[in-house]
C-alpha cells in the first residue's frame, strides 16, 4: 500500500519515536507485510508467530523490538517497543484513505426538498435522502444509501453503499456505517392472542447513535418500541450483530461478529462481547465485563470480570465445570473399583 | 410520540375499557415511556422492573392496574387489567404510521413493462421492478427495492429499503418485508465430486410467503431446489434468520433473531423458536413446539413442549443435567471420602 | 420448471445412462417433485424419506433404482443407479436459468468512465460502478450492484441484486455472488488504549476470490488489516456467514450458514464447516477436516477428521463426553448406594 509520499527511514523513526540501526537515509514508499514486502517498504515483526516470515524477509526496512535485532534480515531497522503500533501509527499518519469529494450531490442521488444537505457533505450516486432529514459537514453517504425521513446524521460520518438509515434514527459525529447495515427497523414486539396468533406491537421509538461508533457490515439496530435504543459513544460493533428493541449499550463496548443482544438488555461501559455471544432479554450487564465466544447470558451480570459458557457463568467456574465433564469417564471407573472392592468385603 | 389528534382522558379510557380516575377532561397529545413522559402524554405502568420509574413519572395520565392506584405520582389514571396492552391498542388506534402516497411512481424506479403494478401501490425511488412482476392493491415498496422476474407482492404488503424479493417469489397479503431481507436467494445445495470438488444442483424452486407476515431485516430465505421454501400465514420472523431451501414453517410461528433452519425442515404449527437456535436439516417438528435460546434441533421433535440444550431435548431433563453438571465438583468430593472411608476399613 | 424443449423418455434415458422401463417415445416438457409432478413431468425416487409420495405421485416418467421398479405407479420409468444425480443432470442441461441480455447497459446505471467493461458484461438497472473497476466478459450485474474503486470481476461471474463489491476486491471467474453479501469491508481491528478507548486500525488489505465461488445472501468478508483476506478457489459459503479480515480458505471448502471464522484463521483444503460454527482467531485448520454444527474451534486443529463441541474436540470424544453427562444422574445414584453399603458396614 503507497504512502502519501517517498520518506527516509530517519524521518520514519521520529514519526514513531524508535531509533535507526543501519541507514537512516533510505527512502520508504510503501508499507506491506512480512512475506509480501520489497526493498522500497515498510514492514514490522512483533508477534513470535511470524519468526518464519521475518526469516526471510525481503522489506527495505523493519520495524521490531531491540532483541530482535541480532536475527533480523534487514540491514535497515527502526527499533521500537511495540512495533505494531508504530506501524499502526505509520499507517495512521501516511496512508491515505480515499475520501469522496467535498460536497459531491450525484446527479442521480434523489433529495427530499425539505432534507438539509451541509454544504460539505457528499451525496452519492443512488442515494435517497426523505423528508425532514439533515446531514452533517463532511458526511459521505456512498452508492445506493437510502436515509428515511427525519433521520439525522453527525459531522464527519461515513455511510457505505446499500445500508439503510430508516426514519428518526440519529446518528453522531466521527461514526463509520458499513455496508447493508440496517439501522432503526422494527423490533420484534407482538401481543400473542388467545388463540395464538399474533398482534403487532407498533414501534414507535427509534435509534440513537452515539459519537466515534462504528457499525459492520450487515448489521441490525431496530427501534425502541416506544423511547430509544441506544448505542453509547465509541462502540464498535462488527459484522452481522444484532441489536433489538430497547437495548443500551453503554460507552467505549466492543462487540464481535455475530452476536446478538435481545430486547431490553442494558450493557455497561466497555462491555466486550465476543463473537456469536447471545444477551437475554432485559438483563443488565455492568461495566467492564467480558464474554468470551458463544456464551449465552441468561441473567444478569453484576461484577466487572470475564465469563463464560451457555448459560455464562465466571470464566474460571465454567473452566472447573469443563474438566470435570471431561473428567467423567475417570469418575465411572473409579465408582466401578469402589464398588468392586466393596462387593469384595476389602479394605485397601 | 404524537396521536393523531388531541383526545381526552375519558375518550382514552372508552377506547380501551377502562375506568378514570381523576379529571377525565384532561387532554392528551403525545405517548411516552413513564421516565420521559411530561404533562400531555399519556404513559402505563405494567411490570414491577419499571416501579423506580413508575415514581417519579410527570405523566399527565398513566394507564395501570387497580393496585397501583394508591402509589401512583399521577392525578389522573385510567384503570384496566393490563396496562401494556391498553397502552398498545391506543398507539395502535391513535399513533399513525406514515404510509407513502397510494399510487406514487417515482421517477427513478425502472418498472418493465411486462410488470402488472395496481393503480393503488406506491413505487419509491431507485426501485426496479422486473419483467412479468405482479403488485397488487396499496402495496408500498420503499427506496432501492428491487423485484424480480415473475415475483408476486399480495395486498397492502409493505417492502423495506434495500429488500431484495427475487424471481418467482410469491409474498402474501399485509405482510412486512423489512430493509436487506434476501426472498429466494439459491438454496445451498451440491453434489460432492469423487474428487471432493462440488458440483451446483440447480435450484429451480421458489419461496412462498403466506399473509400477514413479517419477515426481519437482513433475514434471507433461499428458494426450494424444486418445489417451493414455505412460510406460513402469520409467521413472524426476526432479524438475520436463515431459512433454507425446501424448509416448511407452519402457520403463526415466530423465530427469533439469528435462528437458522436447514434444508428440508418442517416445522408444525406456533413453533417457538428463540434467538440463535439451530435446527439440522430434515428433521420434523411438532405443532406447538417451544425452542429455547442458543439450542440445535438435531433430530425430530414429536411432541409439543419446550426443549432447550445442543442437541436439544425436553427443557426439564436438559435443566437436570446442567444441575448435574454444576454438581460434578462434589461427586468428585464424595468419591474421594467413600475412597478414603475404604481405606480405612471404617464403616459410619 | 420447463424444460428447454420437449424430449422423449428415451432421450432422457441416454442423456442420464439409464434404462427405459414402458414407453420410450413418451414426451416430458418439465420436471416436477414426486408430489407435484404431472403427466408431462419428469421426476424422481431417491430418497426412503419419500416412499410416501412416491406411491401417490402421478408423474409422467419417474427415476428411479432397480429395486424400486415393482412399487412404482408409474408406467414408464428410467431405471438408474442414483436418481438423484440423474434428476440433477437433466435440470442441469435442459432447465434454461434466464440470463441477462449480453452486453446490456442500463440507462440508469452509473459507470465511472475510468471503468472497463468487457462489451459482453450486462450491466442491471442502478448499478454503481466506480473509477478504475474491471468488469470481464460475460459477467452480469443484477439490479442496484456496487462496485467500488479498482475492483476486478472476472469472466463469466453474476452477482445478485443489492450486492457491494467494496474496493480493491478481486473475484475470479465463474463466481456466483448473492444478494445483500458485502465483500470488503473494514475488518474489525482497534487498538485499545490505555483508557479502554479504542483506535482504529486502518484496514488497507483486500479480499481475493478464486474462480468458481458461490457466496450466500447477506454473507459479510472484510479485508484484511494488510495483505488479503483470501477465499480459494471452489469454495460454497452459504447464508450469513462471517469471513474476518485476513483469513484463509482452502480450495473447494464448503462452509454452512451463519457460521463465523475470526481474523487471521487459515483454513485447509475441503474444510467442511457446518452451520453456526464458530472458528476463532489466528487458528490452523489442517485439510479434510469436517466441523460439526454449532461447533466452536478455539485452537488449532492439526489432523483431519471430524470434530464437534464448543470447545471443538474429535468428534467420538465429544459423543462420548455427551453420553457420560447424559450418565450422570446414574452416577449420583451409584455413589448414594455406595455410601449406604458403607454406612451399613456391609459387603454385598
Amino acid at each position: 500500500m503507497s504512502l502519501v509520499g517517498p520518506i527516509t527511514v530517519r524521518e520514519l523513526a521520529a514519526l514513531v519515536g524508535g531509533d535507526v540501526v543501519g541507514d537512516g537515509q533510505i527512502v520508504i514508499t510503501h508499507v506491506a507485510s512480512l512475506k509480501t514486502a520489497r526493498s522500497n517498504d515498510l514492514s514490522f515483526f512483533g508477534a513470535a508467530s511470524f519468526a518464519d516470515h521475518f526469516k526471510e524477509t525481503q522489506a527495505g526496512c523493519i520495524l521490531l523490538r531491540s532483541d530482535a535485532v541480532e536475527r533480523s534480515p534487514c540491514a535497515t531497522m527502526i527499533v521500537v517497543s511495540d512495533p505494531y503500533a508504530a506501524f499502526v501509527k505509520v499507517v495512521t499518519n501516511l496512508v491515505s484513505v480515499p475520501r469522496m469529494a467535498p460536497g459531491a450531490r450525484h446527479s442521480t442521488a434523489v433529495i427530499a426538498s425539505s432534507a438539509f444537505i451541509h454544504e460539505t457533505a457528499a451525496i452519492g450516486p443512488g442515494c435517497v435522502i426523505a423528508d425532514g432529514v439533515t446531514i452533517d459537514a463532511d458526511v459521505e453517504l456512498h452508492a445506493n444509501v437510502v436515509v428515511e425521513q427525519r433521520a439525522r446524521i453527525g459531522e464527519s460520518t461515513v455511510v457505505h453503499a446499500n445500508a439503510t438509515i430508516a426514519s428518526d434514527t440519529v446518528v453522531g459525529v466521527h461514526c463509520i456505517i458499513h455496508s447493508g447495515a440496517v439501522l432503526g427497523s422494527d423490533g420484534f414486539g407482538y401481543i400473542e392472542n388467545h388463540d395464538h396468533t399474533y398482534t403487532k406491537i407498533p414501534q414507535i421509538g427509534n435509534v440513537v447513535i452515539g459519537d466515534y461508533v462504528e457499525i459492520g457490515a450487515n448489521v441490525t439496530i431496530d427501534r425502541a418500541a416506544l423511547g430509544s435504543t441506544v448505542i453509547g459513544s465509541g462502540v464498535k460493533i462488527d459484522n452481522l450483530v444484532q441489536i433489538a428493541h430497547g437495548v443500551v449499550i453503554g460507552d467505549h463496548s466492543a462487540i464481535a461478529a455475530q452476536t446478538g443482544v435481545s430486547g431490553g438488555a442494558v450493557l455497561g461501559k466497555r462491555t466486550r462481547l465476543a463473537g456469536q455471544v447471545g444477551v437475554a432479554g432485559h438483563v443488565s450487564i455492568a461495566d467492564d465485563v467480558i464474554v468470551l465466544g458463544q456464551s449465552g447470558v441468561t441473567k444478569s451480570i453484576l461484577e466487572p470480570g470475564i465469563y463464560s459458557g451457555s448459560p455464562a457463568q465466571p470464566h474460571m467456574k465454567q473452566l472447573r465445570n469443563e474438566a470435570a465433564v471431561r473428567d467423567i469417564l475417570g469418575m465411572h471407573q473409579q465408582i466401578r473399583e469402589l464398588a468392586d472392592s466393596l462387593g469384595r468385603g476389602e479394605t485397601r
